[in-house]
């Protein structure tokens, strides 16, 4: 029998490393890990992971030790959420967008004493010293040569001892992608990420016919705990090195994916590759990172995608709110529908509905209106910052979790997203809201995409900006953006300025503002200079 | 913004009250109940919890104070699943079809100082003193005129201050039918329902679309805690007084229904009902109480009914483990897979993996073949007997609990049961399942439905004796049943005895096989003397 943490008989502790012990108990033969060519059934994925996990603690990984990995979205990764939990260590997937020096902080700051990397990201790590950490390489061959699968072929494929003392214990620590200063590290419970991903299940609509594509980044929130929610109603996890368009939509025929994950950006790339297809069964698209804009949205379910709004950030373990559907709302106009589905909606059924407050913790007017910050509390909230006292205090202040997340919270207690609070454009002392008019320009029938940002004016203090991505073969110029603005929102919160260009981007396909921003206001210190 | 118990910002007790404040906030429109013509959406169905909440805690209602229910599946009982823990108390859901004195046993052990009770169950209170317990009648006609509809009215609409301190405090006790001696008082703690529901949720796979219908008594098990997990989905409960074939094939037609749950008796009433009818849409219909037989099943499956079978005791929260159907099953004949659906499986995601021991808690060996007990433990499992002491420590035995049923373990780890304890047949020294027997029997075309118990048998020690409820117009006679069972099974299992009858149930439907053994026992020490 897989042993578990007992402290009575009616009292298990919660740890998601429970889902894979049962699932590879109660369906063996199901195929849990779909990677090219390989495939591992839970008994095979167990074995695996028990190997992994066994062979950690023979080369001395502590309790709560760190072990950190650098790798796309392969098996090895996968394996890696359950073996290093059951060996009694905290998982440490670093962004593989990062360079070396920030590959080399985040080690250090955790005070990894593994690292497994996979082969094209070995040039991220030439800078660390190998007698502190041990470096194990990945080739992703899943071949007797590949040093991750000598690694496991040296651990026993018996259960290790499990000795999980309390479900408030970290299981990963993620660090955040820090747009300023150091990355911070947003530490997990066993607690969290099993009731996040019981709400993932229940809310997205998973079981065990679900066929679950990794175009998310495992190393983003532990993939939204999708990790271990597939897991424990033993789908398939099919796997993905890049999320590259043309290779999803193969997939999604090929192994008849059903559910996937991401920003709006890699939807944006998918309803406009060539090889975009309606297939037959609707295949569920959970979404966020940012607002989807309702132009996506019509696209995506013309396309048989059936899309899912949901809102979270790192610290909330990936999704904490999802913009449920109402009956009701069945028969409004698509544009209509899509201006709902673009809201952040309210928090999922293990989670703690969430606030829009002002600066001294008082609720905002649920006007639809008035601009407040976005704070959560509860389960799904992170258990705090890794060695950061003061600034998981400060994140903590008043007794909520401050998200940093400006928003409007409508009548019927909806919310949805206006700004970053550091995005937040303020014009002769009005707020405008960069998403607003985000939303407005993508509406243009030549845009792709596009991001405002607040630049520096002498009248106003700032004006907002916008850069656009223009379709294929599409063309538009600046004075007909701000036109088509001028017809849809007050003439205040139009663009003073469109620029066409590619965006800069996160890996997990977040714009990055802050690179557009250091560029304009670089050129405005130069010109006062 | 619904109160709710924080410990830190990282941690909201579980509880399943704020599974309704979660869903009234953002489905306040959606209907919660149906009762006839009655129907209550999300919003009024929590306005009414908090009344009753409020005004129980006027009333002096103390923290964990008992409140008894005697009521049949109307919308007081929900709401009292709700109202009762919000305002602090422990809800006693009592049997209706228990008599005065069981009654009365119940009221004065639990300790309980309110009571409300059902007009059509008032002649079961008459004992009740009523300085020691406020006694509330509910008319069930949600009229001004109904005693209930006035206690709610004297009620506050606003939410009550909640105070649960710690998830493993008491939510619900449960007095077992209790074959044998007086009834014992189940605890359920609000984190073992809270879990419990999710699972029901996972498992049963219900959603905002449920239509769940109410044949299982919520006062068993405050029903498998189908009354916290619909909520929690946002789904509709249709209240039923009693489950009555017509009224239920009437109500799948009108409201839609999509899932009901009950023993298998409450299905075999349904199959033979003149009304049925094959429902465009599937009904998932879960069973547990009994193992459904395959002959039932087949049956079940022609009228678009999906049949899930699951398995549990009060002392589990009702259901523990489920038949998880295995896809390659999917190609067996239709006996083979009636034959596997009949077994109990394994444990639900949210609860623990059972085991099948011998006596020295050893696991049996996984043949199919040697019996043993099932026992069980984890977030599933009772916090205990209400000042049962040694009951309790006796039940949890060895660090499991100690169902008192008997089982195989088949091979690929799912569980079978053969008895319980205590019904099963020792015959020459040989062990004889009735169950098997049952099974066997139930296969004959003119058979609805049969009990198989020991019989005292000189030579022998034991023998088995079936006692069979024929089909409507249907005839057999004794020597045909048991020349049916001898083409089937070993001739030392055959019955040597069958007497044609009605069987005696419990209110949930379970026959009643301790009367049918005391009734032959008695015969037999008649005979002695």
């Amino acid at each position: 029998m897989p042993s578990q943490t007992i402290k009575s008989v009616s009292r298990t502790e919660l740890s998601p490393v429970c889902f894979l012990n049962r699932t590879a108990y109660v369906m063996p033969e199901k195929i849990a890990v779909v990677h090219g060519e390989r495939r591992y059934n839970y008994a095979q994925f167990q074995e695996r992971v028990y190997r992994f996990a066994s062979r950690l603690k023979e080369l001395g990984l502590e309790k709560h030790g760190r072990v950190a990995f650098l790798s796309p979205n392969i098996p090895a990764l996968l394996e890696a959420h359950f073996a290093i939990p059951m060996a009694g260590g905290v998982l440490v997937a670093i962004n593989i967008r990062l360079n070396a020096d920030e590959v080399s902080y985040i080690l250090e700051h955790s005070g990894a004493k593994f690292l497994f990397v996979d082969s094209e990201f070995l040039p991220l790590v030439g800078q660390v010293n190998d007698k502190e950490v041990q470096i194990t390489r990945i080739d992703d061959s899943g071949m007797e040569s590949d040093p991750y699968e000598s690694f496991l072929r040296e651990g026993s494929p018996q259960q290790p001892d499990y000795y999980l003392e309390d479900e408030e214990e970290p299981i990963a620590i993620n660090y955040t992608s820090g747009t300023t200063g150091r990355p911070k590290g947003v530490i997990f419970s066993h607690r969290g990420a099993y009731l996040n991903a019981l709400g993932e299940i229940i809310e997205i609509g998973i079981n065990q016919e679900t066929v679950y594509l990794w175009t998310l980044p495992m190393f983003h929130c532990n993939g939204w705990c999708f990790t271990w929610a597939v897991t424990a109603v033993a789908g398939t996890h099919v796997c993905l090195r890049r999320p590259d368009a043309g290779e999803i939509w193969k997939l999604i025929k090929k192994e008849g994916v059903t559910h996937f994950n991401g920003a709006p950006t890699v939807q944006i790339m998918l309803v406009n590759h060539e090889d975009a297809f309606r297939p037959e069964k609707p295949v569920t698209v959970t979404i966020a990172g940012a607002p989807p804009s309702p132009t996506l949205l019509e696209k995506i379910e013309a396309l048989n995608l059936k899309p899912i709004h949901v809102y979270g950030l790192t610290e909330t373990y990936g999704p904490h709110t999802i913009c449920e559907w109402h009956p009701s709302w069945d028969s409004l106009s698509e544009a209509e529908k899509a201006t709902i589905r673009a809201r952040q909606g309210q928090a999922y059924v293990t989670a703690d509905l969430v606030r829009v407050v002002d600066e001294n913790m008082a609720d905002v007017p649920k006007d639809g209106k008035t601009i407040g910050e976005v704070v959560m509390r509860g389960n799904n909230v992170m258990i705090g910052y890794f060695k950061e006292v003061e600034a998981t205090e400060k994140a903590f202040n008043g007794g909520w979790f401050h998200s940093g997340d400006l928003a409007v919270w409508h009548p019927d207690g909806y919310i949805e997203l206006r700004d970053r609070l550091k995005d937040i454009i303020i014009s002769g002392g009005e707020n405008i809201s960069t998403i607003e008019i985000e939303q407005t320009i993508v509406k243009h029938p030549a845009v792709l995409e596009c991001a405002v940002i607040a630049i520096p004016d002498e009248k106003w203090g700032e004006r907002p900006k916008a850069f656009v991505t223009l379709r294929k073969n599409a063309r538009a110029t600046e004075k007909e953006i701000i036109d088509f603005c001028r017809q849809k929102i007050a003439r205040y919160k139009c663009p003073a300025a469109v620029e066409f260009d590619e965006l800069p981007k996160t890996s997990t396909g977040k714009v990055q503002k802050y690179i557009l921003r250091e560029r304009e206001w670089a050129r405005k210190e130069k010109r006062i200079n």
